[in-house]
């Protein structure tokens, strides 16, 4: 099979939401500043959905609550994906500079190490 | 060529993140709630970049700019799959879904509607 | 007049909320974790208003929309003095150590200088 | 004593936030869209303390970690004061507001009810 042209699902849903806005002339809005201010909104509906539950309760959703994180879930992906087209950043690529980085950042040590704030 | 047995990109990064914190035993700390937590933190440092800059700055970034927002662009992007894997949710399906309740909130009008709140 | 038995305004808005969470049995939920996560939520629905607007339009907001930013702040303010009696901070004290800081950080120079991410 | 020319503390503070902007010329970096933005940044770096501890361990704050706490949330604070100058809300009559209408919304009962995700 010849893969040269064809686009990998993070393309596709780039351009899909790049069509979107274009039909409803949202380019005007879509300025990266605006749509990393939506993006941290949507993270914030998010963050809403478990603001009163313990940790435990967290991995536990009853059904309603996962589809709820799951839209916003979504929403996020959705602002980050078009941020991406607005700033010319290739998601996928910076996702595994990121894990090089962080593998540096935070080797396997014995014993192991907690996460901790940058 | 067989697709079958073949994970998407999302689903290879999902078991690279997954694999990554098993080895450093990250486990107790990857709660939904504070897998949603470190996502907004994450996003308030990518809009940290854009704060004090007018619109159309943000549509021309210098180079160091570019690279210092995609590398916050993927820090989000890394909660937002290791938080789909611990909730269980299908993140390009997600995507999907919402890209069709979006249509239906945001049909395609003569003039054009901008963006609203929700 | 004796002020040494009278509180501040601040220290009187904490008791308030005290007594309103007490009245309510929230205290379980008032964890500094869960408040600093609500406080988040609340800044994101202020900044909501005006992710889709232009600098000089959020300069002059429409009566409405000021009357809704206004209700965000509170919120925010609400869980800011709520977290301040949770992890026993003396906010306004906070804020006049900061302000020190800040002097130091930024200097007023000719030129002047503008504010810079941190 | 005649307190008919006495500003408030948050008055006194807003003052001073003023003029700190002033002697930097910070005005036009100060729009309401840019000052939220900055509020929502300073609250992720708050909620970036608690990320990966647990409820409990929220509660009892190391004295490192609740002078760090105590910077961020002083950080909010002046953000929260300079777009209330900028906006012309009146924060601590704002707060009464809100209290009111809390009340209403979440009346005290019997048994008691927990809070809710809006």
């Amino acid at each position: 099979m010849n893969t040269a042209n064809m686009s990998t699902p993070m393309q596709g849903l780039a351009q899909q939401l790049q069509q979107f806005a274009d039909e409803r002339q949202w380019g005007p809005y879509h300025s990266p500043k605006n749509l990393a201010s939506a993006l941290v909104v949507e993270a914030g509906e998010l963050l809403e959905h478990f603001q009163w539950l313990t940790e435990a309760q967290s991995r536990e959703l009853t059904p309603e609550k996962k589809q709820a994180v799951a839209h916003e879930m979504a929403d996020v992906l959705l602002y980050l994906v078009q941020l991406s087209t607005a700033v010319g950043v290739d998601l996928m690529a910076a996702a595994q500079d990121k894990i090089v980085l962080n593998a540096q950042k935070y080797p396997v040590t014995c014993p192991v190490t907690p996460p901790a704030s940058r």
